[in-house]
This record gives C-alpha cells, structure tokens and sequence, in this order.
C-alpha cells in the first residue's frame, strides 16, 4: 500500500468507510486484554516455581557466613545475595550493594524522600529549597515521574536518542542549573523504547559536572539481564566504576530488583552506590527498619546460585517472551509498514515495544483500542505529568497475553492507527 | 537480709569488699551474653519451621479470592492476611487494614516521613512547621524515639503508671498544644514494662479532643498475642472501634506485625486505621511500592490458618520464653527482695522485664555487666534522646540467651545492681 499521506481525499475517505467496518467487526468479537502493564505471564512465574522447593523445614536456614536469616541482624543484606545482585549490575563489589525488600522502586521512592528531608550527604534538605528539578528522559517510566510529582519536583522533558538520552541537554542542565537535582535513567533495554545507552552516553554521564553537590543519577537498571535473544544482546558499561574513574564517585544511585526474574510479587531488589552513598543509605536504614527479609534473599541466593545460574533463568524467560514481541512486530511490519503513519522499536530486551503515531493521534488510538477491548497504558503515561506534547507515544507491553492473544491485540491495534491516522488526515 | 539504707558505713564497706570479691570471681569466667535486644532464640525459629513447607513447587499460588501472589497487583494485601492481621489487632475489619512487608517498624517510619513531607489528610506538612512535637510515654521503645529524633521533632516524656501512659498529663498537652501531633504507643505488654493499658486509658485515649487536626496516636501493637500464660492474660479494648464510638475515627494509627510469631527476619506486618487514613496511605503506596510480598503473605495464611491456629502458636512461644522470666524473676526475688534497692515488673507477657535502679545507677550497672561479659540495653535508651532523667531504667531482654544462660546472667545482674548500689550509698 502507498503512504496515507499520498491518498487523495477520495481514497481516504473509502479506505476509511472499509476500516470502520473491520472495526465494528472487531468490537463485536469482545476481546478483553490487556497490554498496559510490564507484567510477566503465568508461563514465566510457573517457570520460576522450582525456587519454592530450595528451602523446607528441613533447611540450613544459615547465610554463607552463618547468620540465621530468620531472625533479626544483617540489615543490608545476606552476603551472597549482595554478591548476585552487584554481579546483576555487571560487576558491583558487594561491598557498595544493599539488598531491600522485593520492590526497588520503594527504594527509590525512599531516595527520594530522604533527600527532601535531609538532604544528600550533609546538603540542604529539597523540602527547604524554593527549587528541584529533575531531568527527565522521556518517554521514560511513569512511575518515576509519578514519584518526582509527588514531591512537587520540576521535571524537565529530555528527548531520548537511540543512544540514550540527548546528552548536551542533559550536560547543560546539569551543569548550569543548581536546583537540578536528579536525572531519571533506565540505561538497559529502557522503559518504554528499549534503548540501551551507548558507552558514549555512559561516560559523558560519568563525566558530569553538576552545578549541584546533591545531584544524582538515578539509574534505574531495571531490565539489567533481561535479553530477548542468545546471540544479539545490548551491554552498558557499568557505570559506578565508570564514575570513580571520572573522579565522580558518588555521582550515581543504581537500582535493580528481580521483579523479572523470579516474581513480580516477591522479589528481591538492591541499591549499589559509593562507599559514602551506601554509609548514608545504611545509617537512615538503621532507625527505618529492622532489615528486609533475608530469608527470601536465602531462598533467591540459593536458587540462583550464581550469575551463571541467573544468565540460563532468563533464557528461560526469553523463550516465553520473544515469540510476543515477533508477533507483534510481525503485524506492525505487515500492516503499517510503508504506510507513513508511525514508526516503532525493535527492541533486544525489556518488556516494552514503543510506538510513535502521526502526532495529536495517540490518546485517540488508545481511547478506540479499549472501545474495543484492548488496554494500552495510557497515551501521555510516557511523559512527565502524563502530557506527551505530540501526544503521539504509545507503549506496547506484550508480555502479559499468550502470542494467539497478543497477535490479536496487535490486529486490533494496527486496525485503530489506521483509523485514527485516516481521520488525522482527513481533517488536515 | 536487710534494707541498705539502714546499713552503717562498716557494714557497707564490708558488703563492698565481699561483692568486689565476687565480682572478680564471676568476670573470670568469661561470660558472653546478650540480653540487650527482645529477639527470639533459635529454639522458637526452629519452632515455626513448619511455614517453610506450606508452599512448594506443586503449590495453588493463588489467594482466596484467585489473584495470583507471584505477580504484581493486590497493593494492600491478599485477603486471607487482612483478615488475619485484623483479627491479631483484636477484630479489626479487613477494609480497614493494610499488609506491608517484614516489619512495621518500617511502616512507622513511613507514617512519619509521610506526614513531614506531605501532611495528614490534607493539613500543613510537618516539614513546613516551625515546631513539631510528640508525646513519648518512657521507659519506652528506643525505635520510637529514634524515628521522632531523626525527623527533628520534639519529643516530650510522659511518664508511665500502671494503666498505660499519665493521661492527665496527655490530655493536657494533645488538647492544649497544636505543635504536639503525635504519641507513641505499646498498649500491650509495653517495652519494656509490660504494662497493658486499662480499659480506662484505651478510652481516654480514644475521646481526646486534639488541639492539632493532624494528631494522630502511633498505636504500635507489637506484643498483641504475645502472652506468657494460658491462664492469666491482658487484654485491651480494641482502640479503632473505641476512637469511632467516641466520635474520633481518624485518631490512632495502629501497628502489628509477626516478627515475633513467625520469623523476625521474615514476617508480615499491617497498618489499621480509618477508612479517611487508611485510602491516604493507599493513595502513597500506589506511587510508593508495587506491593508488598504476597507470596510470604500466602505462606502465613496457609500456616496459621486463622486466629485459633494463631494462637495455638503463640502458647509454643510462651513454653519457651516462660522459664527464662521466672528465672529472671526468680533471681532477682531471691536477690534483691527487701534490700531496698530496687524495683521490677512481672509482666504476663511481652519480651522484656525493666528494672527501675536507685537514681544514678542505671549506666553504672550496665557498664559494669558488660564489663564482666553481659550486655543489657544501654541504660537511657529507653527514654527520649537516650536520656534518663532518673539514671535509674534497665531493660532487660531474656528470652535469646536459654534459661541456664539467663539465670548465670542475672546472677551477675543482681551483683552488679548490688554492687553499685552500695557504692551510690558509701557516697552518700
């Protein structure tokens, strides 16, 4: 088919009669699925259910270091899960890891609001400043921005190149601006395009020079080990070392959990940082908390045994995966290619495929997806505020649904692009 | 033998000499115990080893209600545990709970922060306030006071009678004050007397009239089924549903958790309040956290089963931790009974037994215990900013050593106790 935007009125007109009618068709079908979250499918948490059997009443119940996990002590963590998460983040020492609860964004969330109450390493607490703001790297992670919204932080939009984020913006406003404060990153695989920062990016953001003594990098590795494939797989330079070479030790605050590699639900996550970043968190964590539950960090230590362990997990995980995403990168080949009414990643790894619509489109193709049964996170989710200022961003999450389901969905999807991009046209 | 008191000088000097001896005699042997933290000993983990098979590779995961614990969602809690932390809290409604992860002290802190940074329902942040102050009823919990400590706000000791807190004195400051937003609570089996509040206080305490619209009580019920006897057990009345009678349904805050039912390490623990406060925390947690660990909550529900199942459990943790009280109780009577130097609660439940010391003795006992290889608490951590005004409350924590251990290391408390006794009155 030739692009929309060579279509005279006529044939847009009758291209949009057809459409309407595929439509209907499709609503009378009542599918019901959802595609808005990052969500592991039942297959991968079945998958997973061996490391339920790891630890019985029979059990050592013992750390490495013969600490019994199941009463209180060993706040930041049991040794060899320090050691497993700080190999997660390509080769932390444990000794700059803390192990948390099975949420790292309540890690990050925490972060944040230590920094509003009591400042970074001795600086000013934010709750007392006139001014913080927050880079953010868009289309980035809501729930980042929700939490940066929730302490009325200021967040500034940065586009995202395929090298990561547009790093001269990044520099001048890291550098310039003293009420900046933070920079929101997902370095691997991010959340929703699936772009893994190039060395270069990673050492231009090792390299800052904040005109803030409390600005940090808040790395988000989220999808740290989770590749799509065997043989093409995206590798980040590790950046807390990256960031002691560039004389910038305390630079960054890096996060990851294994909400993705064991269960969503009961995971376990981490915090890796400088030896004076750690101390900070540690000593805040001392009055917080009695520690977090060591004995799932047993049950995660000894299932996974070793980053060899975790690496054939999720290969695991892949297999599931990688079919959803072909499917649905399938359809969007076949039926929007050539078309001119959008563009899409293809993603080696994380949970996400992200496409951007002709803009001033992307709420409407949500809004006639779910007319018709499919849910997609909600257009904007992708933006600080939820305000995509091309509102043409839509993330596809295609792990939750079976592939019959998700090639469905997809149907359904490209059917509501073309509608809505006809309908664009038709009104220019 | 006699008071003290009426000891002449010569017969003190001699009592010194004697004691001196002994205390030379007792450090030589070398001892090496802990009794400074209300943890359990490992006989009481082994105990509860049977949670550790409820779930297994072969396992339903779902909740009651068919949600499936290994993913995300069920922010607040699967159902089967609402309903079991309600009932722990003395019939609370499942609508009115929420479970968090493996401690509530965490949850606390969280409470805390939250009102700093954003206030409660609606009134001014803390952080935004030129004085904020808490009411801290002492000897009470060292945690406590250090959450209130780091947060800069002001604690003012309320001293503690028999029935719980003075509540002339709380109702004086809460209604007359609007700096004064909180207090903290152990209404059963309190750290570290073990007194469980009267029917009377519970009342007064819900039917205060708060100077402050943001007052709240910090309700920590952490010792809720923690009895030491079948037959003679506290009971205290249920403070939501008194705060709702009395007209105030959004007063108290309440904690609990199973650090000390299950595993210290690794329980559950929930907040109960109103339907007003508990939505505002949900509203939090919704930017906060994905969700706390379900598949643990899952675990517990299918342990305990239910309140009986519960309780039952907890009469297996009273046939342990009930020797090593009465061999506490039983030295210190032998000891110290009539010598005038001293007093001690017996507490029908709880983990600790406090000790009031003439004035000026407390930190000398201490030393002087960890000097011949026994560790109590610090003396003073048991009132705001680590300061007996007194000198005078130790806690003591007797249930990690055995109760073999526990009566060697009273022998040596009471010496010690003895000892800097005599040397307070030769001063004298």
């Amino acid at each position: 088919m030739k692009p929309y935007s060579e279509m005279s009125r006529e044939e847009l007109l009758s291209l949009k009669a057809e459409l309407d009618k595929q439509f209907e068709d499709v609503k009378g079908k009542g599918l019901k699925l959802d595609m808005s979250r990052g969500k592991p499918t039942p297959a991968q948490l079945d998958m997973t259910m061996g490391i339920m059997d790891v630890l019985n009443s029979e059990s050592d119940m013992n750390t490495e270091n013969g600490m019994d996990t199941r009463n209180y002590g060993l706040m930041d963590g049991i040794p060899e899960v320090k050691r497993l998460m700080g190999d997660m983040m390509g080769g932390v020492p444990s000794e700059n890891v803390i192990v948390y609860g099975n949420a790292s964004l309540s890690i990050m969330y925490d972060t944040v609001s230590r920094a509003v109450t009591h400042g970074v390493l001795g600086s000013t607490p934010w709750c007392k400043l006139e001014h913080v703001k927050f880079l953010c790297p868009a289309p980035g992670y809501d729930r980042h921005f929700a939490i940066t919204e929730l302490f009325g932080i200021e967040m500034i939009t940065i586009p995202m190149t395929s090298d990561g984020p547009d790093m001269d913006l990044v520099e001048k406003y890291v550098s310039e601006d003293s009420a900046v404060k933070g920079i929101w990153c997902v370095p691997k695989y991010s959340n929703p395009q699936g772009i893994s920062y190039s060395d270069e990016t990673v050492r231009r953001f090792a390299a800052l020079k904040p005109a803030a003594e409390d600005f940090r990098i808040y790395w988000d590795n989220a999808y740290a080990v989770h590749h799509l494939y065997d043989d093409e797989q995206d590798e980040i330079l590790e950046i807390l070392s990256e960031c002691e070479k560039a004389g910038n030790p305390d630079l960054v605050y890096e996060f990851v959990s294994t909400s993705k590699v064991s269960f969503s639900g009961a995971g376990i996550s981490a915090f890796a940082s400088s030896k004076a970043n750690v101390e900070e968190a540690k000593k805040f964590m001392t009055i917080q908390t009695i520690g977090h539950d060591k004995v799932n960090q047993l049950r995660h230590a000894r299932y996974f045994k070793d980053m060899n362990g975790l690496m054939e997990h999720m290969k695991k995980h892949a297999a599931i995966m990688r079919p959803k995403f072909e499917a649905v990168l399938q359809v969007l080949d076949r039926e929007l290619g050539g078309l001119g009414i959008g563009q899409w990643t293809r993603p080696r790894g994380g949970y996400f495929i992200s496409y951007d619509a002709l803009e001033g489109c992307a709420k409407k193709i949500v809004a006639k997806c779910k007319e018709a049964g499919v849910v997609l996170t909600g257009a904007g989710a992708t933006f600080p505020y939820g305000i995509d200022p091309k509102d043409s961003n839509i993330r596809i999450a295609p792990t939750y649904p079976t592939s019959e389901e998700m090639a469905a969905a997809t149907d359904l999807f490209v059917l509501c692009v073309k509608l809505v991009s006809v309908e664009k046209l038709l009104e220019a």
